[in-house]
């Protein structure tokens, strides 16, 4: 066989020679880094024999591919534990996931901490025991054969096709109904921690059985490892869903309905400075707002094409006098009717609208998180009818838009350009021709930027943006969209300079995308420590006893009249009630008594500053808290008591 | 016979005499301006024989009772001349309406304006007659022969229970199946004018076939015809569907759903200002905001009996994962599940929480009628859970809430307590306590109101405010609305200072009510020329030519930075743009030209100004619109050139 390799040069071997053989070929080294192998583009097992000519790299533990190979492999190397502890396991599937691996079991009762414990322990036996992964092609008889145990890979094994490959991979006792590719044997795996267990239905259908799900993880250094598990503990002290329910600032509610967020007065506080803050923003940056309902008819998503390609991702239809309604899964097609409601001039454009729009989109109620997650969500959605002249102003206004919002929050970003997909609408032309566009603003501003190949919609490319959170995690975040689809399908039109008629371009745009996630990740982002414009609660007055209660509803009275919230707190101790105020994240504590009631001053607590606090003059604190709130500040300023 | 009148004394009179009789018996001015009688709380004919003892009463044409008898008779002279006119005209029904009658009829053709200006005169010809209306039992057999050519009086008489009492009224030629009363004779109709003619389904039911139906009012006296005429020219020149098309405020668009209001950049500004105000005043009134989603399970409308009692008005079903979700038509459930998410201390109560909430309830496509019925729409919803001694102070705080938000809009109004209906829900000991708080404090507040005996719901009495607007018309305004039902329902609970699980009172209200509803009537109040704070554009700026454009460009800046909404107006004539401005009702122009750009002023023309203007330096002007616009005046302020 001989070998192309990436910078051109070629390795003859003997005919039957693996990618291992090769890379031992070049080097130990490489041979000891080696993972797998791409050969013509596929990923493969080094131990894969190799026939004729093929184009050949070797996947080390630097490449991001080979630590997916890493993390099946220990999903197999888990099931091998957990057949050997409990021998009568059902297996169901077991792939590498985005941090990780899982593995789904059929037995009978649910995985306990202490279970996963034991088959941890187990999975070092089978590592010791360095079992060799091997790839077996096998006939559908065959593999009826082998799996004749094993209900779940039997109905797996029927959905393929006549003429589809069938491989199996088998590891010491273990045996899987697997495409591979997997690392050389066992002992490749020395960094991997099980995390948890969870109900899952077979194929995610929740009428089927109820597996149980083991999640672990797997890094080729333990010291990736170690900093996954740290940042896997601090997420877990922000997980907005413990953060939600201790602040009171949102619930689910099984009688309304899964997936659905009920926003507490103290979440409601938190969204409603959200969208204060942007409507103020996208009005100064030339938005008219609009609303439009909830429940349309389903003609709109026919017209739209939804209906057609997006059907099962739509909540059902209702019947009304003979016509079929459903809740909007998007906010595009009513804006669409608006512009449509009058004649448009090319002077009159760009026209760009903005609402805050509730969708419903269906959702399996397993896949169903928190706030991150849900089935109905609030999305600022704004779309921007313009002429092709006027598409890179547009997304230069945007590109200001955005980094003007995420900087407001604290949120650094990156952006991804993603382009034409095999299946697309629209000409090679078009395509480019917006893609440069895009490409080109983003140059001229001197972004960076990666692309993101083929990953545009089938309607056209867009530019997406990912916050990068306190704790280094990505979530998605805005995403500018051009659309040569819904002009087409509408019949959109203006009248030009030229007195004809023109197709407008539309562009999609969100900025925190769905409201209910975004606040979700804000909780996580700072912890439920809000900066003091977002908090639900800016100032907790505190009396240092009863005797100075009046005083304090006095400071209470004057910070609202200043527009701030601040509660009165004047039960229990006063070291339960600082406990408290603490809990709860309050940005200041303001405590008044004797000296503070008989001068008309309070003693100022900053979140953060512990037990430091500075006695201020009343109106100057007011002053204080009204300029964190009116700069939106990101740190809670003032208050240091060492000044 | 023998007539108990209400000032309790009687009259006898031979057996078989008439109310009539009785009248004459009293005094021929009272005989004269006789319309009807209440006998045993019963409105009969004046020429209806009575036996034995009776209640009785007279009504004269002061008696809005009366009005409705004669506009009853109307609708019979009206069929009685279409019939003369179109002698094969089926006739449907024709009862007497809130501001007048209508009669429907079946023809080939819809009428025209010319059909209704003949059949006014030919109803002249039979006021002329004088004819009597006479009453007749009849057996249903007789009636089926008396209709037999009218199919849809043979359709309603099937109808009929076995042992009801069947009547029909002739008067000359005409017959028509009646339950009366009516006046003594045709020659009572004066002052009556037909209006419109428009189809209507029979019964309302969209599935039959399509009637025409004559519109027209009648009044006793000539004047009260030609203010009420005056009144609905007036009305008519206000229609918010016409000034929502002129202004760009609203549109509906049958793909997205007839009853669904899209609204367009400039209504939208109106809606936003609108929620700011009351945002920002019910959060000074001590509320706390809430989201719900507007699809939810059907299980909470089970649990709070709107699928039982109100499933006819809601939107159908969609089945989600084996559950049932609707679009809610209320809010109520949503802000309990809410209120049941925690526990609740008497010390936290009262809790208010408020939405703008929207909800979407059915109606027939027949009845929907621009913004002021529709079938989505935004309730600004509050429920106030409290204990039942701070049901007083609660009532007090809405009163005070109402007043100050009807006075923004300068709005005065009316109010209705209503009281337990004949079915209710609680012990006749709550309804007189509920009712007493309610009474007590409006007169403790001094402030009028009118008892609307049993107009309550039947879960609890309520407050209903009725605006009154610019041309004197009745809206429905704010309501507040005490609940027996729901807090037994969920299972309400709060702890007691004594520790033991207690039920709160809930109260439902909402100020605007329907914001669809409520801006309909708002453009109809102000005639679209709103006050500066609502208006979708605040100042328009007027180069006198090419040459000032740039400085009034400049003006349009400064403005926008003060938060004014300033547009440019340089295409076309001046006399062109200026008259625009004023059709399109924006309070202020500020024209700029040599002088004003060199010497950095702006001539100011005022709205309803006519053509005075004012030179004001630029500050100035800018430090007027925000005064406006902050103090939320009513009236256009400032620039009147004679000053």
């Amino acid at each position: 066989m001989r070998a192309i390799l990436p910078d051109g040069s070629a390795r003859e071997l003997p005919a039957g020679s693996t990618a291992g053989d090769v890379a031992a070929s070049i080097g130990p080294g490489l041979a000891k880094a080696a993972v797998a192998a791409v050969v013509d583009g596929e990923i493969v097992d080094l131990m894969r024999p190799l026939e004729g000519e093929v184009q050949l790299s070797i996947l080390t533990d630097r490449d991001p591919r080979a630590l997916e190979v890493l993390r099946h492999s220990a999903a197999h190397v888990l099931a091998t534990a957990v057949r050997a502890v409990r021998p009568g396991a059902g297996i169901g599937f077991g792939p590498a996931i985005e941090e990780g691996f899982y593995y789904d079991f059929e037995v009978d009762e649910p995985f306990t901490p202490e279970d996963l414990a034991t088959f941890e322990a187990e999975m070092a036996r089978v590592i010791e025991e360095d079992q060799p992964f091997e790839r077996r092609r096998v006939t559908r008889e065959e593999a009826r054969e082998l799996f004749s145990d094993d209900p779940l890979k039997l109905e797996r094994l029927e959905e393929f096709d006549e003429d589809e490959v069938i491989t199996v991979y088998q590891n010491g006792p273990f045996l899987d109904l697997c495409r591979g590719p997997h690392v050389p044997s066992t002992g490749r795996l020395a960094n991997y921690r099980l995390l948890s267990a969870a109900g899952a239905y077979w194929r995610g259908d929740e009428r089927r059985q109820m597996l149980q799900r083991i999640y672990g993880t797997a890094f080729f250094k333990q010291k990736d490892l170690d900093t996954h598990l740290d940042r896997l503990e601090e997420a877990k002290k922000r997980d907005h869903r413990t953060i939600g329910r201790e602040l009171g600032l949102f619930s689910t509610d099984q009688r309304v309905g899964a997936g659905m967020i009920l926003w507490h007065p103290r979440g409601a506080v938190l969204r409603m400075e959200i969208e204060n803050y942007e409507r103020e923003l996208i009005l100064r940056h030339g938005y008219d707002l609009v609303y439009t309902p909830h429940v349309v008819s389903e003609r709109l998503f026919e017209i739209s094409g939804h209906l057609e390609n997006f059907a099962e991702n739509m909540f059902g239809a209702m019947e009304v006098e003979g016509a079929r309604y459903r809740p909007k899964p998007m906010n595009c097609p009513g804006h669409i009717a608006i512009y449509q409601a009058g004649l448009h001039s090319y002077r009159d454009l760009p026209i760009r609208m903005a609402e805050f729009g509730t969708v419903y989109r269906y959702e399996r109620s397993g896949v169903l998180h928190g706030m991150l997650r849900v089935r109905g969500f609030t999305q600022d959605d704004a779309h921007v009818f313009c002429t092709g002249d006027q598409v890179a102003g547009e997304i230069e206004r945007l590109l200001d838009l955005v980094d003007e919002m995420l900087g407001t929050f604290g949120y650094p970003y990156t952006i991804e350009l993603a382009t034409r997909p095999e299946k697309a609408l629209g000409t090679d032309e078009e395509w480019d021709d917006a893609i440069k566009v895009l490409a080109d603003t983003l140059d001229a501003r001197g972004v960076a930027y990666d692309i993101d190949e083929g990953g545009g919609a089938f309607y056209g490319p867009k530019l997406d943006f990912k916050l990068i959170d306190a704790i280094g995690r990505k979530w998605q975040g805005p995403t500018v969209q051009l659309d040569f689809n819904l002009p087409e399908r509408f019949g959109l039109e203006y009248v030009g300079e030229d007195n004809e008629r023109h197709r407008p371009f539309m562009l999609h745009r969100v900025l925190v995308g769905s409201m209910e996630r975004f606040v979700g990740g804000l909780i996580e982002h700072y912890a439920g420590a809000f900066p003091v414009w977002l908090a639900p609660e800016q100032v907790r007055v505190l009396p240092v006893s009863e005797q100075w209660a009046e005083s304090a509803g006095e400071l209470v009275d004057m910070l609202k009249s200043r527009g701030i919230r601040a509660e009165l707190s004047d039960r229990e101790t006063l070291g339960y009630r600082i406990r408290d105020a603490e809990m709860m994240k309050v940005p200041y504590m303001a405590v008044v008594g004797e000296r503070e009631a008989e001068a008309g001053t309070v003693a100022v607590r900053r979140r953060g500053g512990g037990r430091k606090q500075e006695v201020m003059d009343r109106g100057a604190f007011a002053d204080l808290v009204r300029e964190q709130i009116d700069s939106r500040a990101l740190e809670v300023g003032g208050a240091d008591g060492d000044r």
